[in-house]
């Protein structure tokens, strides 16, 4: 199959919808997280480096870091715009941002995210220039502006206390069979109560993923304010019948005040 | 405003996200629910009867009852269409069906659902056949078949046990203010685990609406098997600093085996 050489960013349109948006009207961040995980699908399997063409080799890709930076968050029925493009490629990893745009053609924010290739079979880490010639670097776009700053080290103290243990469900596992990347932000972002949205507003989350979770992991959520409104939360998994836990994934959410 | 009049059935299509579907690639039914919600809410609202209009004179639609019956279920990347119509229309209810095809023109299950229309400020039912002249009446479309039953009533005995007590969540809250009429069904079927559903096929679900459940209530869901591979589920709510249990809804599950 070869593959004619598309625009390096693609642009992928999606209907805020309805049932999409939480009590102000406004998507949650976890179904815009979806839309930007759906473009970056789209666009790598029209440019043939995408999961199709990776499943018939027994390779896929494994999300690594996501950070999203929201000026304005899309509300109900708007249709918005998503803009994704490669922005580098290294042996072990490789770099996508996204941009998002409202109908108005006013930019709402922005993302980042890092991506490595591993084998299905042994879950080990593959080079990705080596795969189809390194047809991905064909498309690296390292010119269109991201302009949000890089991905924060996440750091708890030792003090950080431990906010929430919840159990999987069906729900959280998703193709893949391990827990859904976006649900790790919707269980951050249920540690606070709805009167906190009322008068607060996401700007920031970072997430960097370390391990994968699965269905009957217990997840421990372990939170600490590191600045005003900023707060830094690490996930920690624990198996069926073990006492010892790992981490999940790690992230940091910045509010401001509404 | 006037309407041109439309078909009485409309058809919207629907790619089945990969990340909106379960560890089989079989697209959650929670996930299908809530195509079958937008594809009524673009129905009414292009049809001038739909949220659009309603909210400008105080008034919304509410669910009150849905099922879903389904031979075989849309998988990752299908494109599925979803046709809807309204059966009929009385004063304080209306019908309204649904069709799901995928990219093969197969039939893989029909839904149906009621809906009364409330005054969004004493959230009393009003008179349907009212509302701008009765036009929902132009719209009635009673041939299109829909050969699943209608839906089935569902009664706990005294002997049935709370299988779980869960908190209500941020983002378990919609645009409504309230549980999400969809959360109800992820909540039912994440009682059960993983392996059930490597061994069993959800193929219908009724669930009947009966009062509104808010941020803080605590969700108690009440089950028993009254057949083999069927379950009734109530969904009792306990609102904050109350030990009443109130009715928010209740359903019927039906599993085969794989």
């Amino acid at each position: 199959m070869s593959h004619e050489l598309l625009s390096k960013v693609g642009s992928y349109d999606f209907l805020v919808e309805p049932f999409h948006c939480d009590f102000s009207h406004r998507i949650f961040i976890g179904h815009l997280g979806n839309h930007l995980l759906n473009a970056a699908d789209f666009h790598s399997n029209e440019r043939g480096y995408g999961m199709d063409y990776l499943n018939t080799v027994h390779k896929t890709w494994v999300l690594s870091r996501f950070v999203m930076e929201m000026q304005e968050m899309p509300i109900a029925y708007d249709r918005i715009t998503v803009d994704t493009w490669v922005e580098n490629v290294m042996k072990f990893f490789t770099s996508r941002n996204f941009a998002i745009r409202n109908s108005n053609g006013n930019t709402c924010g922005y993302g980042r995210s890092i991506w490595a290739m591993i084998d299905t079979e042994t879950r080990q880490p593959v080079d990705i220039l080596a795969e189809r010639d390194g047809l991905i670097t064909a498309y690296i776009e390292d010119e269109k502006p991201c302009p949000i700053e890089p991905f924060k080290r996440v750091r708890l103290s030792k003090d950080a206390k431990t906010a929430k243990v919840i159990d999987t469900h069906y729900s959280d596992i998703d193709v893949n069979g391990h827990v859904n990347s976006v649900k790790y932000i919707e269980h951050m972002l249920d540690l606070w109560p709805l009167d906190w949205y009322r008068q607060h507003r996401l700007t920031r989350i970072d997430i960097a993923y370390t391990a994968e979770s699965y269905f009957g992991d217990r997840l421990h959520l372990i939170v600490e304010e590191s600045a005003d409104g900023e707060f830094d939360i690490q996930i920690m998994k624990q198996s069926p019948n073990s006492d010892t836990l790992k981490e999940a994934c790690r992230g940091k959410i910045k509010f401001c005040e509404m």
